[in-house]
């Protein structure tokens, strides 16, 4: 026979079970968020940069930009064998001055 | 009954056939690897944009180049209003001086 009070006591526990499985769920519904809201952030950096490189670029080309100039700023920059091969640059460069 | 003179037309009418679907494999190899050619190159274009594009930003961000100029720059550039608004450019721009 099922008490009054155990049948309270019961549905205490259902109820705990299920805030435990809401928060979980919240947590998980959170953290999707964030990652797609990382990836859009991501995306707008990485477009940014494209739309920044193909105006200097651009400049270089037309002969507005110093090419000299751009090559050792990249000189500077990159670090990466490939990279630098994508701008003629030799891939030693282990330490500068 | 069949001559020779048939066989040897029947033959060369085979070897023709084969020819061309020879040529039209070559034809669609070369396609191919054409597309691939240029797909990489875009690819390294891309590349190179992000790169210098990346640069020229941490310049920026270390206060090594002046922010004014590299938004003045894409100003001028960007045409496109979900381009420009990745700079916190006004969309409108129809006729410039």
């Amino acid at each position: 026979m099922i008490t009054n009070i155990e049948k309270a006591q019961q549905r205490v526990k259902e109820l705990e079970e299920k805030l435990k499985q809401a928060k979980a769920l919240k947590q998980k519904v959170e953290a999707r968020a964030k990652a797609a809201e990382n990836k859009q952030k991501r995306a707008y950096d990485t477009r940014r940069k494209i739309l920044v490189g193909a105006a200097i670029l651009a400049k270089v080309e037309r002969g507005e930009w110093p090419k000299d100039k751009m090559l050792e700023m990249m000189n500077q920059q990159l670090t990466r064998a490939d990279d630098r091969l994508l701008f003629d640059l030799p891939a030693v460069k282990e330490t500068g001055s």
